[in-house]
């Protein structure tokens, strides 16, 4: 259950439907998913999350859209947020990510987890050589 | 100021010589650096994480080694691993990352992290659309 | 399920009985939610816990009541702690949060995970202008 | 040190000069923080990191500025952002945190991180009682 | 719902029924919980990630099978994964873990919690005696 | 540098000498550790998390004190708290952990993440065998 009340009725507002039309025609189908319905509630909060969102994610950049979904779910593994896995795991299907880069890109998110709790028992110094100015 | 005694000659153990001469020649580089030095503190420990990166980050799978960098430096920046953040953004600007790829991947970062706040703090219930085994 | 069996009749242990009158009697209501019946599996750790949110959460100090929730909901928004984003989102309604303050504190919440990512991300060295003891 | 190469005259750039001008202005001080001169490595993550910064920070809205603050550092604290701690420890404090306020703060967030702990330790369901919608 | 569709009939792939017979026999138990039947969709990572908790949990080693559950608590709730914080809270107690040594471990996981915020709101410099190396 | 000032002479406030006293005695060093010569900003807080340090770490209970130790690092590892990381794995020292207890100990951490990361991905639903009650 959601912690604010979500509107019965949210495209009756002219400010939701708008946004949902817009999810509808920038992802080429019928269905809303919940966290914009939920977002409903705040028209403002909507309409800031969802530009930020297709600038980000549904518009050409210097990254192609399956590495960003692929980064996506590991933000959301490392940040525990069950829903956004899995809305981000349906959406690296729909752009092409096979079991096997599924299975790979676990392989990664879990290696890294383990590293970065290595380095920080270790307190490992940082190196010179990484030094992005040299 | 690592946590542990790092050994001042590592490579006098030969154990230790061999997964350094490894990291050598798999990254075709005379550098070897901290993490692997503090790690030496253990040789089964330095040896068993070694094998995994090399296996995870430097054997040809199904994700480009590029996009693996990537998810590693989210996965890192998630944790606050200060250390891993450097290392990983310095091996993936020696993959080829560009300044506007690195500048995207933090919009992609920043932006996970934002929507998996809103959606803990909704509390968003999972759509039956996302199940995987429809 | 929780991960202890909560006793079946709580208040028939004195102390545990004591921890829910005072809770009781603290709220103004007769509901005792499922924490405390949960922490009652062990009367000193309930006790304790009772005491500390007692005089942190609701005596009068040097910040008002429905701030310290808001805080109390940000924390537990970035520990993914369901539970307690829905106690204390409930909390904070009960003390005046408006849907516009709810929106409002779910801004503040988003941005401040995004900038964090982006500092962390860049490795920015703290200004020296930001110390203290200046 | 930064994982990017700061711009040695980020102000040489019209885009960076006009938000560094705009930061200027709306806080009333020469002092233009690391953060905003790291993220000018990428003009367009300046613009829009900063027009977000301004609207949700420092624009009139249903949560006083204070509080906002109070909140930023608590998601900061959370997320073990050094950086970001300590500048909006400094915000807080040129907004008029006082000692016992900062002190306060601190009980809160830990409190708050504690029984985020024992209810995930305990996996306590969510009571029907906190259903928003109800 | 998983993020991957589960294999129905695991076994049926001599490399999954070759794991799952090992967990059988290092568990002495029939019983194959819901990790590994996940995991099953990949059978290299099934092999690779039993392997590692075989080789750490299941070996006697330099700390005792009880300390490394409750290690594996601490974690797993720092990182709010319900279903590993079930799994291990139910291996500890196969393990002999009593009712006061499950609270008080949440008060060393909740005390630890705390003052890691307080530590890091306070951004406390690291004292030299805590040099591993003096 | 910290984000409170921290006394210059904080043992002439007598509450603040009165714990560091206590600490000294209760610990038999002469010692005080930065943590507490910050928290002495605010005596109460000093107060208070010093007698919650002292009555779970310094008290014998239900469970000893080297594995407390090595829990309070696992937490702070998870957190990413460098200064607690130093503080309780020097404690850890002072308490008898070896080496190859610490090398294990990390092992244990970082399988822990690394798990939690592959459940999180997975989103594998908890077996009704783990069920405390049943």
């Amino acid at each position: 259950m959601p912690t604010i009340k979500p509107p019965l009725d949210p495209e009756a507002n002219p400010r939701v439907k708008a946004v949902f039309d817009d999810i509808r025609a920038t992802r080429k189908t019928e269905f809303v998913n919940n966290l914009w319905r939920a977002l409903a509630f705040d028209p403002a909060l909507l309409e800031a999350t969802w530009a930020e969102v297709k600038a980000v994610m549904a518009t050409p950049g210097a990254i192609d859209p399956l590495t960003k979904e692929m980064v996506y779910i590991a933000v959301s593994v490392a940040n525990a947020c069950a829903y956004c896995v899995h809305s981000h795991s349906a959406a690296a299907r729909t752009k092409g990510m096979s079991d096997a880069q599924h299975a790979e890109l676990m392989r990664v998110i879990a290696l890294a987890a383990k590293t970065n709790q290595l380095v920080t028992a270790l307190q490992v110094p940082v190196d010179a050589a990484f030094d992005a100015a040299r």
